[in-house]
């Protein structure tokens, strides 16, 4: 492989120049971190995962009319996505409460919300990702109200195709994080689903036992994450290619040898 | 005086049960807390200040028809109200950088907004007052949308009127607290300010010197803070009355005798 442009690199991913202007390839790492970069490991085989995962859903929301940044998966760990100016406001979308929003509101993870919440936070990871408002959004202008309009309706579709899609493989899906993009052309951008949407940015739990399949097994210390990864490809059909077969047959190796 | 019902005491400010139905007595403490009660301390005289500043702010807001809980003043510590049902929400009213905000999302103190900023804040002691989002309202009920339309633009009007009554005697307003209340009449309510606006819940800064004139000089060990709040009444124009002039010449007496 040659030399590549490195254009960021960030705590789950690494984005090179891609072969064509307007072009880059996103690079799925194993490297996975929790509370802000504070706590830090890898779960092998993550990056394989969601690498096929993400290509999963976001080909299937642009079949119900999403538009996405993704163009094509390239390897088991690269695809080749369009570029972007990312909006610096990370969407969170809940239908059950959990994480930070029980902790900072008081409610009982896994109570169910009376409706869909979605909750905006301020990319700046010096900061912590802090939560903000529209108001802070207008206020600063992160994003247009045009744009979050599109975002907003956006998030509510892309929810909504996504409980269905999980609801069908016996996951029930508690929240989400999305991120999105500007797409330039010429002097007109237009907003498109970019970043990724794997078990690293899902909270997705088994319906009948509650069994979590997600990076919370990562972040609280409950191992499998792993095999929980993997679980939920399975469940997508996602079987693994040549090569990838050999990778995850190591790490479940390794994983049943380490019990 | 003839023992009374308690209704609620806060950090601040004790309701009494009111002469008639649908009325209540709001004292003014001179009790101090900051960082959700985490420091505690006393502001000697501030409760008669404050009912002042409260009662003036409020008679005038109701000339620029902003319907208030207001009734009338009945001692130096005491003002009549409508007794309300008040909404869960404090709504923070920011022309510049300070404070919370300043810290959360890395603005230096002192810069203005590029507009004004209305924030949210969930009423709960036991959560440190948790910033909401619109979303976070509208999901679980603490008001309505048009409650909450209600709120901002009434937010937005006692923003302007008060920057103007502030600019006039040389001082800054950098933003304040608001909190609303529903006013019952059989199975309709309407929205009416509620609480009280003071050096308590305002930042003011000496337009000339920036010097601070509210409880930012308790919260930063500054000093003075009870000269700052005569100096605010005294600006408006308040005189004090018979009776109160004792307290406060008594106030000064104290702070001078302790330089």
């Amino acid at each position: 492989m040659t030399r590549r442009r490195k254009i960021y690199e960030g705590k789950a991913k690494i984005l090179y120049e891609g072969p064509e202007p307007g072009t880059l390839i996103q690079y799925f790492k194993d490297d996975a971190t929790a509370f802000n970069a504070q706590k830090k490991g890898t779960i092998t085989g993550k990056g394989v995962i969601n690498n096929r995962v993400s290509e999963h859903v976001f080909s299937r929301l642009a079949h119900i009319g999403i538009p996405t940044h993704f163009i094509r998966r390239l390897n088991m760990r690269e695809q080749l996505i369009r570029q972007v100016e990312i909006v610096p406001i990370e969407v969170i979308v809940r239908n059950v409460a959990a994480g930070t929003l029980s902790k900072r509101l008081g409610i009982e993870e896994g109570t169910p919300l009376p409706h869909t919440l979605l909750e905006y936070c301020y990319k700046d990871d010096s900061l912590g990702d802090p939560l903000v408002a529209e108001e802070h959004i207008a206020c600063f202008g992160w994003a247009s109200q045009e744009e979050m309009q599109d975002i907003s309706s956006m998030a509510i579709r892309i929810n909504d195709f996504m409980c269905g899609m999980f609801a069908a493989i016996g996951i029930r899906l508690i929240d989400f994080k999305l991120e999105f993009g500007r797409l330039y052309d010429g002097d007109f951008s237009r907003i498109i689903l970019a970043d990724e949407i794997s078990p690293d940015g899902c909270r997705l739990w088994d319906i009948e036992t509650g069994e979590k399949l997600d990076k919370d097994r990562f972040r609280r210390d409950l191992g499998g994450e792993a095999e929980a990864y993997q679980e939920v490809a399975r469940r997508l059909g996602l079987m693994p290619e040549e090569g990838e077969g050999a990778v995850l047959d190591m790490v479940t190796h390794r994983l049943r040898k380490g019990k």
